[in-house]
């Protein structure tokens, strides 16, 4: 499967009070990755008609994160449909293990209107690259 | 089925540029009721021999929410283990319209060296309480 | 002195690996407050055209503060400007002392081109009643 | 003056309804930059006796940051008193103009009584290094 990878910083505040990085900052990280890669694709996240929300998300949480660890982020796509997408998305911690696995949905919907429109071209083509 | 309930402010930093709460914060508001709960019937997340990980966590955003509102999240026990327990969340916008269904399943550890272990009786006890 | 009190949760992920809120989060709790007393007043954050900017903050930090503490924030107008106001926020842990004093400057602006202008008069007058 | 640089992600979630990277995220940028910089010469954040609070920040904001920019964070040291240290930290964005500088100061205490204590000779070494 083809995939995007970033490498990430983790941030002082991720830790939470037992010292590994709280499980809601993944989520963060997986966003990030995921509008990166739109937004490099042409998504204008300022001024696009077109805009995605999220409506669904998952993790399960393999191997403890820590500040000041780098992780790596690898995305692919699942499923691609008609206005959804719903990618797969991998946590490597910085000696290499996978960390935590997680899929996100996006749904592309009217900014003005909220009311799901099918995915841009130009971003469909994107993330087709990202599919199996 | 029993719930604890709990309204929870948002944050400005909550809103994302679409203006609305970051699918990201959702986590953070049911991590907080989540160990709200444990603390007000005996966990102390200081000294406690035994803590808690999240392991695994799913949402199913309905509705958009915005800063300045505030939130309800409804509280139950779905899956109540030997060592771990599964919670089911509901969150509630000003209007009470169901804005989010989410689940998140903590694993309680040796905090020495993150081995499972049974749910502490005090809390064991509390957590029954929130199943149907 | 006029204020505007406000009390706010802490959540988890406020907690720092050595058990306390985090420096950080002490400017999300100023930052919600003075926008949702200027929301109260009149401000539509998602469609008006002139919007607030921040352009200085700073604190001072008395005593530790704890998920799952509420903290109490009393917001004030130290200065009055044309375009800009700068404001005095205390923090008081959950029972009662003060565990932080802060500032923060706003300046308002045209959204569209970023470009200071005075304060809106209804927001104005809002913010005269927390002056001395 | 000799400093310590890095480069950051800037998260999906630092954007507030504006567009622009909130203020508040600055300083876990700042955060994350010190206490990095103090990991690297040997603070242990989990089992260090002796650890270092924040006890006051303040920022000037002069131009906005968006997310997904990369931004760069010069740590410098502009007071190293006998327990106390006084960071100077400049932050650029991502076609390199300064964006924001700050000013932390951390107070180094024992990490059982919080009292205030000398900082450690190894941390100490590496924090005059910072100095002009």
């Amino acid at each position: 499967m083809a995939v995007y990878s970033e490498t990430l910083d983790t941030r002082w505040a991720d830790n939470d009070i037992y010292g590994h990085v709280n499980n809601v900052a993944y989520y963060a990280f997986f966003d990030s990755v995921i509008n990166r890669y739109l937004i490099a694709n042409g998504m204008n996240i300022h001024t696009d008609d077109i805009i995605a929300f999220m409506v669904a998300s998952q993790c399960r949480y393999l191997k403890a994160v820590a500040y000041p660890e780098k992780v790596r982020i690898d995305l692919s796509v699942a499923k691609l449909g008609n206005s959804s997408v719903t990618y797969g998305l991998a946590l490597f911690n910085q000696t290499g293990d996978l960390a935590a696995e997680a899929s996100m949905t996006h749904v592309f919907v009217e900014r003005a209107s909220s009311r799901p429109t099918p995915i841009p071209d130009h971003l469909r083509t994107a993330l087709a690259r990202l599919t199996a």
